[in-house]
């Protein structure tokens, strides 16, 4: 298996609701450093997994919706706990569905697996990792 | 899947026993810095993979045992070389202890993988991974 | 001239006021990486530059007066921007405070100089060092 | 699981052919830092997954063949682009081959996978994983 | 003194000249992880050390003018070995005339010093550092 | 000023004296990583700080005196605390001697300045840094 993974990061404010979260539950804030592995068994007719250049901007598309944002305030997340794991399938969500739109190019229809890691500190991070294309496309 | 991975150290003294390990036959030591990875398939009522903060009072608790020792004059480890990759499943089989009898929340019974992997340079680290519950839990 | 730095962090929301600051004008948030080196010319009795437990445990507490706070609501921050580099010198005052009050220990009175450094993702960090004690103490 | 990793560097020159490759088409060059994983589900008699001594020496070797070597200008990489990609899985094949052939010690032939990871830069890595004896061998 | 560091990275090949350089005579290449530290006494009227968006931009253009490139073929570079420590200076030159230039924005009148660090590999790294403006401004 | 640094790693047991200590009391150990950096105001007639080849040979040569050894047991170290602060003097102390004596060639000679920093954790590490020649050298 083939894998390539490109690095970015973005900026949020957010609480969380439960007495588990203790001081957490006030508003505060998160970097979190982004890690997108593409996955594949066979490289594309460039020899590559996926082109680096198109990955790295829709990336930075993809966090651009939520950076600097106070994630409280997002229609999108009422109701759930925007914990380091959840925003990291929130991002998985978001890039598969570019990759299944053929925004990461022609090639990119041969990938068939993609994680996300979120550091949140250098002593925490979360991944969420899930085959590609999306269950019903 | 989603994972969430916790990071902790502790230095320990030891000495190898076996022609293989050349001048590490004599008594020296090491610095591991552990990454604990709890893996599962979907996230608890909380939106958590685990707690993090009783994973990491666990998993300081675990070191503790091993923090500041010579691990040649430790029973549980008699007869034994206490590699780096021997005491990732030495860490591995005391937090999925911990894991079973509860102490990571009633919510960890839904983990379903934990990996631990200790770094003992910039240049060189081991792991071991295996599926929860323990065999025979 | 010697130098002991240890490593702990903090996660806060906060929003900048100037149209320098684009998009970060909304409230946003950051996990703060810090690294607070200790200096000195000679080391003390027991060789060392500072206690790192002590040293630990007071960096442990300055930061938790803003750990999980929104730091626009905090009465000592009114009027003033909380970029990066102007938290790295709150930080190494607050530091600087405890360490002309004792409370890293009689050992600490050797030590000649300070330096915070905040890293707020994998490609940006800021900094502040100076002398020890603090002026007029 | 067990997994003993090693870390090693090269520094090449090349260039890429296609349109998608953009600027990269010039000649140019990288660093690639390069992490070997070894995997098995037992350790050996001694303890280990390999001997890091061997592993390392292997690596070195392996990697030498290509230090300081401008990529376009080798015979074996005539018609192909070294993507990193790309390389990860020759440096993926030389190694295995070796394992084979019994290069990283009798204990070795318990090894089950293998794993390389070149990283180009702060931002981007790619690997290749693969399951050992070579097909074939 | 106050400092806030950017990072960023090019992709370069060369060879150099002397034996001190055994088998880096030939051609071959470097990825070089750019970290460029601004240093000033006080913070300019936002509460900045320098703008990071410019500051990054910047950057990033003075390395585009390098970036996949041959640097034997570059006229600038002519009878000198492009160590790392030598395009050290040369970022830090090229980053001074900017900050000369204004390009920095007006606060960044206020730099006292630069220092630029180009990371070679895991296991090297280089750097200049100097005070501004340049002599002669 | 220009630098140039390089990364290595040692491994040794020790244990300390004084009731600051608390369980480092005991017996235990550490992995030490070993940063040199090298310092002087202009470089070499070949570009550079010093020879990498052999300020990377010579370093190893200085952390084998001490790898894999107990600190305890060496005369040199006979009543003193072995902490990482008083290890990068050590260090410090043993490259300037090999500086002196032309191991790092004849180009070293224009080296001004050594710092040394020993990492012990990910969360830990401390340096010693002064002015070339030795003292009455």
């Amino acid at each position: 298996m083939f894998s390539l993974t490109v690095r970015d990061h973005f900026m949020i404010a957010h609480s969380f609701k439960g007495a588990t979260f203790g001081p957490a539950q006030a508003l505060h804030g998160a970097t979190y450093v982004v890690d997108v592995e593409f996955l594949r068994p066979e490289l594309d007719a460039d020899g590559l997994v996926v082109d680096i250049g198109l990955a790295s901007d829709v990336l930075k598309e993809t966090l651009g919706r939520y950076n600097y944002k106070n994630l409280d305030e997002m229609a999108e997340f009422e109701g759930a706990n925007t914990t380091t794991e959840f925003m990291a399938k929130t991002i998985f969500d978001r890039l598969a569905e570019r990759v299944a739109a053929g925004d990461l190019g022609a090639g990119a229809a041969g990938l068939s697996r993609l994680k996300v890691t979120l550091g949140e500190s250098h002593v925490a991070w979360a991944s969420y990792e899930g085959a590609l294309p999306l269950d019903g496309a």
